[in-house]
């Protein structure tokens, strides 16, 4: 076996599989740090291919309780019989030079359950490509797990980011917050397809909340308008509401599940990510450069996009 | 007289007072098309060395007022005798294709003012580079007026890019707002110099919410950390509080003006610029390959970044 082909052998997804978290975590610092190598084509080549778990993204404002939230979620599917793969976004404040949140409660994880895993990776600010890497490291737990869950910090630009990796996007907000409701009805903000009102044990005000965000966001559709938004009161302590927010989320996997949705919302986001990462790398003339060469930029149907993405970025990278 | 110094003729600040609202926005409208040109760079490098007015961006979420809140901070320049330009920053949701804000209200403004003009720009998603056209049009505004408005839509990234060209960055909130708030505390969105509490009208609340901000903020220090942040509560419909605003402001600007501040506050907004707009032009590969060939990022004091934002292109344009 050549040195090349034992590289790939220790990397397939039945390696994976086999290896623990500890080959997991290894793969998945690989990739971070050359997502064009061989072994790592090779390695989302083989996760892209497989059918993978249900992905949701987690965004809402900071303090509002989604670490809680996403702890209690996951405990809930592993009950269930889940596995599960986390992938935490941190923080990294520009003005603050890159510290974490002092305030931001981990999620709490058992690190000796075989059957979940967390994944925390840094937030950069807009110019370091958070998407580009979340993506290849989602499509890898995809393929591993049942479910995925992907918390964010829930500023303006990584609700956007979510929503490009996630099949379901979950937004929190706590009762009588109304900024980001307004950012949702000013359209500036994407409509989630879910919205946890969170704090819910905080008293009687909990369905009152629930009732307000309903009604503020009443003619909001999500997508491509055959599913409804739905509103969930939550409490993450005494875990009131948890079982119907679970099932809605999954309502909302077996509805992608349907008409071909789901092929249709990960060949969408790989298509945006093909030009978001082509323009975190070479910019708008390197976009405007491959218009000249002649390339196509949209995706054709079941193409997979890393590989695409290292045929362009070679073109790119050709001197002329 | 030749061809090319006809039209820089046409261009100097000179003729650009005299010319009135048409020259300028036909100026600015050049400017916007083809920034690299020579009468472009002939006109930024002018307006680079005049002294220039005071430059004060407004931001907050949508819904909270800060059209009123500008339409209020116009007429009391105007009033004091002040010139005033306004760059109002359109959003162009990614969601809705580009539609603007339907209940935005737009900036009040008398056309047949000669002492104040309004230019709108469209806020593109974070690729398009909106710093990128915002400070060109910004140093040329500030050349010309006592006073520059900069209003923004104010979701996460705007705000980075207002602080990136205001001198004075303002903020607003209403009264019960917290996500804005928790943004701030987690060193998400960065510290504005002033708060501006909108809608006090509202009742006898607006007291307390004014304390509330303050109380919720006092550990924030804006900047270099010589400036303790201001909340002030305002009613634009009443203009109570605006003149309390208005003088915040001034005290703002002199402080600026001590110590040097100011120049060093520009400095590196300019800076920053030049590094965000290779990359929004080059990706970061055109950053890597510049670095590659010995250039060096720094801005020296005193250099205006567009000359050398063209001779950086330049150097990327050129095959090696």
């Amino acid at each position: 076996m050549t040195p090349d082909g034992m590289a790939l052998a220790g990397t397939t997804l039945g390696a994976l599989r086999q290896g623990g978290k500890r080959a997991l975590a290894a793969a998945l610092a690989r990739l971070e740090r050359n997502p064009d190598s061989d072994e790592s084509q090779a390695l989302l080549d083989a996760a892209w291919r497989a059918p993978g778990g249900h992905v949701v993204g987690v965004t809402g404002p900071p303090g509002v309780g989604k670490s809680s939230l996403c702890a209690a979620l996951v405990a809930a599917w592993r009950q269930a019989g889940h596995t599960v793969g986390v992938i935490a976004v941190d923080p990294s404040s520009k003005a603050s030079g890159g510290a974490l949140l002092g305030d931001r409660v981990r999620i709490v994880h058992e690190a000796s359950d075989a059957g979940s895993f967390v994944r925390s990776m840094a937030a950069r600010d807009r110019l370091g490509g958070l998407a580009d890497q979340t993506l290849a490291a989602m499509v890898v737990m995809r393929a591993l797990f049942d479910r995925v869950l992907i918390e964010t910090v829930g500023v303006g630009q990584s609700e956007t980011d979510v929503a490009g990796v996630a099949d379901t996007v979950l937004f929190c907000v706590q009762p009588g917050s109304g900024d980001s409701l307004q950012f949702m009805k000013a359209g500036i903000v994407e409509i989630p397809h879910l919205i946890a009102v969170t704090k819910a044990d905080l008293g009687p005000a909990a369905e009152r909340a629930r009732a307000d965000v309903a009604g503020a966001l009443s003619l909001a559709t999500p997508g491509d308008g055959s599913w409804a938004l739905r509103v969930q009161a939550i409490s993450s302590r005494s875990r009131a509401g948890l079982d119907r927010l679970v099932e809605a989320l999954e309502a909302h996997r077996l509805h992608l599940a349907q008409d071909g949705r789901l092929a249709i919302t990960r060949h969408r986001q790989s298509e945006s990510w093909v030009v978001e990462s082509l323009r975190d790398r070479f910019g708008r003339e390197g976009i405007a450069r491959l218009h000249r060469l002649g390339f196509d930029l949209t995706l054709a149907s079941g193409t997979q996009p890393f590989q695409r993405m290292r045929e362009l970025a070679t073109a790119l990278e050709t001197p002329q």
